[in-house]
């Protein structure tokens, strides 16, 4: 179809049916027990080929009879109490620590499990505390000796209370005791029990499958698994052998959430091989560090990255048997990632030798999608879609179609940079069939997921930059910077997390680089802009690694060669040698800490027009929690917003690249477009901006020249006008309609 | 007078006749020449029994005859080119840092005077630079080799151009070059030379008394001028010898200025000598300090405190010679607490050796008015008011004496706590006469001095409590911390400058004391309350030093004992074994660096009503610049105040102490109120509270029960009614007009 247009050039849209060969498949639906006809009505309607149970649903026994593929959720560590009963000794263990208490006189009992849920944990006293267990002088960080303390027992009709008594204390001084404890319970089992409220329901009780009997038992539990369900085409781990760090309180509230924790891990027989392997024992402040639990903000200590591998080696080579239980069976070998991850992580070295067939997560925007899309070293990929069904986004008067558009809207610009294979859902699928509107959802998102599937998968997309992220985790933690719990909202992330869900859409490459990366292997040379946000101090900004001279050094040069440095909020920040910020030089930006108070700042004047800002109105402009006391060093420092007494947005020259300060990028579309900007100008690729580019922040085109195709999205939900400039940076104008997604003709570069 | 009132309570108000015998004295106009009338009429009028010259004026031949004393200005230590000029290696010294510059290639020149202003400093090659000089590498602190570099003088157009040349450069290194340079130009001289517009007058060369020549010449010089100037009462030193740091950048723009800054006593000669006596050698980054030049805002070093003793000690010396030598004379000397004053600390060790009479100071409200009245080992004090009689307030159209009263009623409140003895005004008097309006002011304030001065002159005012400010300086920096330049607003400091202006005028005792006090002698038994505010890292905060076990098991201690501990902003602040403040345990709070997001924050109710609280609607409260990131760690801690994510209010009982955390506090009538609540809550003397003591925060009340008096002051400039609690407690309701302040009597306690 071909319209006249402005300037003269031609636009020619091409029609949905052209691309869209395939109506059905990659789709995962939830089965569900005496379900069966709706269940099949709705995989003829949707073109879905494969269904799921999930933890408390059952698929029909019928299922088989529908042309789709079985998933079977699969609990490797848990779901057996007969045997976990039988041997105790294998349990899951912690390292916990008691809360800091203050000793008023030299008398001082510590109630340790105070606080913790103990149906959750309970002290081990299976191995020796005044061995494996440390009470600490928080006053000086010195070990108390272990003959110093003793513990007791006291029963109560509440339960058990738990004391150390110390004798010894010194007064004013505050303790912590670090204790092993089992794991009595699953925590998303406990979780997923209090919030369904299942009453009496015994816990699942997880077992150590590095143990001799938990191990054994784990295999032939599969293989008799198989065996018991020939209808299964696909096993989905759920996940492993250890659930992320969730701890809850004595009053069955959350009390510690990492996901990325592997406080779950700790056995005294890990411990043993740990020392054996590095010939050095871990102490347990190595693990416990604090009372942090070394939570992905803390810069990794070189004790914990081995315990991080240790244990990624041994959870990959036992997973790996699993897999192969499998595949020897005819079964494929999918990985749900989370829960029980822990060890697996998919950009970690040891992942691609487990030989999963996929892995699934769960999707809670772009930044998610492309944590999982990015796999490397599997098959395929899916990515299970909000809102899951079940009553909290399913009751009446509610309207679970919003959220499942929004939800579908944010992933959808990502998919268009690296496509999942699949898209599924979960939950109780009658509750769905109630919603028709959520039907009419799924059907359109299903449609339009094939369509861009179809079209872009394999396909090269056009790419204006390649920007790194640098922090203290690289790779290893690729689209997980700055997450606490998965991909949930925290006052203290937001301002940073933007970045990600801006990247995850955007026509630039992302790679994810460590410190050490760069120490070790220098920069990459496909890189353009090298990214470093967080507040100081921890793993993302990084801490004092930035005293090291190397590494400033090699940033420097790299600027200074061409390559472009973006910093937000605290980047490179660590009190040394008269800087804060040490690309202070770089950025043209430092912070005021007081100790400069006395030299006069200079620089203040706004600039009014700038590349940076052609999308924005200033009070447009939002960053966030922000940043205070941020003040130009340097003449040429362009400060392109300055507020309050500070600098929020500057570039700086520096040699043939640039520096570009942020105080903070929640994410919005227009802020996707300032970062954008930004990554260009870093680089001096400012003559990239306007190719394949809308003029409208709400909406992006992406671009795949080879094929000669390019799409231009509607990233809100109501309808938008707006230019975008093709291959050759002529401008076209189109209406989009909410949410639409056009594919026009691009002419191949 | 007797009133019946509300209560049945008799209220006697006292007439001010009553209390104010003295219509005259304790004044001090500045003079003028060819202003004799005038100046007549006025020191009638006001009671005026002293007058001044200042800088750029000179008193009227016939001032003598006048029922006056006579102050003359007298600079020690500028004001002498002829001399200057002979002994040009005699000239006072800095040492200068670069501006960072990176290296770019192994060439690097450094062109080091840039950005200073030539006419003011000028680089010493007298001394041999490869001695005296430093060039370090900020990439790794190390001091290159002076073997390496080289020195160039470029005669250019516009002056020398100095250049340091380094060929062994380590590329994308950041330098900065120490250099020794003469000062060439006394800074205020500079500072009134600039705005001034005073043209082609040379400037003052400032000449080290440390120097023989200079030495002999400043004794003699003074000997002739008092025998030149036998009508001179009072020698006004302006001051001694070394001016605090204030340098001009190549604009002639102010670049750096500390007002406590030990910048210009720097000598070669002192440097030898402190070597000498202390056994080992400064190094130039010890005074250089990374470009921070040991800012009062740094945690001083030891080699830095040493050497503030070192020149104390010879300023207190060479400055009790001269102070004799007036006294030989008959005069008496006075000090101005400005300028020149560096090393004349008035809450130093060696201040009262020098043997001065007086203390003169700037007035601009209650702190600096604190900071010259509670001045110990002088015969008197005096403070200089607001507004200056220049131009920029008294041009027409202006109304100076809204200033004035302004200046007058914040410093008031603090006269009643610990009274200055005289009060005076500088500048041009002939400006003044202009104003009758302004006049008319100057009398009221004279006359309210006055009558305050005769009624609490040695009157042992009620305190409700004693309060001890801790940081790194204790008492040398008495009602100096959070200051850059003397009493200027900055964006980073009101927030705790507050806390000193509230203090000035509130019915407690305050005692300043540092970490060493404390560790070498402990908690002196008088202290109810030790307050501790300020910014991470900084030393009014205190840094690493709250790492020492004994610090805080010690103050743990006396808030269990009773005592309290207020923390404002980031109070005892260190990362360190799990905490950042690191009296948590006391405040009930911590702040969030992102280490524990993990971690579940339970605790975010707000207390509706509290002591704390009694004048306040939650939206009054304000914590100035504030902090983020706050939240409470125990049950118990009382929330005062939570928004935005953060706990800005709180209280926490510890022991029989409390703990309790403000978020900043700038000054406010209802932020003093405040404050005074914090103080008695924290140390359990909450029954204080009604005791003398005004219901209106817009009032105060000031009692002398020994003397059976009491005042009350309308700190506002409209009027107001306000109740006030009487020394049993009962109430009375009065009405204040507009900055009134009435006597009532007191019954004695």
């Amino acid at each position: 179809m071909l319209f006249a247009l402005k300037y003269g050039v031609d636009l020619e849209i091409i029609q949905r049916s052209s691309i869209m060969g395939k109506r059905t498949g990659q789709l995962t639906l939830p089965g569900e027990e005496n379900f069966f006809e709706e269940t099949k009505e709705l995989v003829e309607r949707l073109g879905a080929d494969a269904i799921r149970d999930s933890d408390g649903t059952h698929l029909d026994p019928k299922s088989k009879t529908l042309p789709v593929k079985i998933y079977s959720t699969y609990f490797v560590a848990r779901g057996h109490n007969e045997f976990a009963k039988k041997h105790p000794e294998e349990c899951q263990q912690f390292y916990l620590m008691s809360k800091p208490l203050t000793a008023y006189s030299s008398h001082l009992e510590i109630p340790y499990m105070e606080g913790f849920f103990p149906k959750q944990v309970s002290p081990d006293f299976d191995h020796d505390p005044k061995k494996w267990w440390e009470l600490i002088d928080r006053s000086t960080g010195e070990v108390v000796e272990p003959s110093l303390w003793s513990l007791k027992t006291e029963k109560k009709e509440e339960g058990n209370h738990y004391l150390l008594i110390l004798e010894n204390a010194i007064p004013f001084h505050r303790y912590t005791l670090s204790f092993l404890a089992y794991a009595l319970w699953d925590p998303t089992e406990l979780y997923n029990h209090i919030t369904n409220q299942w009453g009496d329901k015994p816990g699942d009780i997880p077992f150590d499958i590095r143990k001799p009997h938990s191990k054994a038992f784990a295999k032939s539990c599969l293989s008799q698994w198989l065996a018991e369900h020939p209808d299964t085409d696909v096993v989905r781990f759920t996940t492993f052998f250890y659930h992320f760090t969730l701890l809850f309180n004595h009053e069955e509230k959350e009390k510690y959430v990492d996901w990325f924790g592997y406080g779950n891990t700790v056995s005294t027989d890990a411990l043993e091989a740990f020392e054996k392997e590095y010939g050095y024992a871990l102490r347990p402040e190595d693990l416990v560090d604090e009372g942090y639990f070394n939570s992905t903000f803390r810069i990794p200590t070189k004790a914990y990255l081995d315990y991080m591998d240790f244990i990624q080696r041994f959870v990959a080579k036992e997973a790996k048997e699993l897999v192969e239980l499998c595949h020897k069976e005819g079964r494929e070998a999918m990985m749900f990632l989370g829960d029980n991850w822990i060890g697996t992580e998919p950009y970690g070295k040891y992942f691609s030798s487990i030989g999963l067939d996929s892995v699934v997560g769960s999707v809670g925007g772009g930044a998610t999608l492309r944590l999982i899309s990015d796999i490397p070293g599997v098959r395929y990929t899916e990515g299970r879609f909000l809102p899951y069904f079940f009553p909290d986004s399913f009751s009446p008067g509610m309207h679970p179609e919003k959220e499942a558009i929004e939800n579908w809207i944010s992933a959808r610009r990502a998919i268009f940079r690296s496509p999942i294979d699949r898209i599924g859902y979960g939950g109780y699928l009658s509750l769905a069939y109630k919603f028709p509107a959520f039907l009419d959802s799924m059907e359109k998102v299903a449609e339009e997921f094939r369509e861009i599937h179809q079209a872009v998968k394999g396909q090269k997309a056009y790419n204006k930059c390649k920007v790194a992220i640098l922090n203290a985790w690289g790779k290893i933690r690729s689209w997980q910077a700055y997450m606490v719990a998965h991909a949930l909202y925290y006052q203290q992330i937001y301002s940073y997390f933007g970045i990600l869900e801006a990247l995850s859409g955007m026509a630039v490459e992302v790679e994810f680089l460590s410190f050490t990366d760069l120490l070790e292997n220098g920069i990459p040379k496909d890189i353009d802009v090298i990214l470093n946000a967080g507040d100081a101090g921890t793993s993302w900004s990084g801490g004092e690694i930035w005293q090291n001279e190397k590494l400033c050094t090699m940033l420097r040069q790299f600027v200074y060669e061409g390559g472009g440095f973006i910093g937000v909020g605290e980047p490179c920040a660590t009190q040394y040698q008269g800087s804060f910020f040490q690309l202070s030089d770089v950025l043209g930006v430092e912070k005021e800490l007081g100790f400069s108070l006395s030299t006069d700042k200079y620089f203040k004047t706004e600039k009014t027009a700038h590349f940076l800002l052609e999308d924005f109105s200033k009070e447009e402009l939002s960053f966030g929690e922000s940043k205070k006391n941020i003040y130009a060093t340097e003449k040429d420092t362009e400060i392109l917003e300055y507020s309050d007494g500070s600098v929020h947005l500057s570039a700086h020259a520096f040699g043939k690249g640039r520096g570009i300060y942020m105080a903070g990028l929640p994410y919005s579309p227009k802020n996707t477009r300032l970062l954008l900007r930004a990554l260009l100008y870093s680089c001096g690729k400012e003559n990239e901006y306007a190719l394949y580019q809308a003029t409208n922040p709400n909406c992006e085109v992406h671009a795949y020249p080879e094929k000669g195709l390019l799409a231009v999205l509607n990233n809100s939900q109501v309808p938008q006008d707006t230019g975008y400039y093709d291959g050759k940076g002529r401008l076209q104008e189109i209406h989009l309609e909410a949410g639409e997604m056009q594919w026009h003709r691009a002419e191949k570069l």
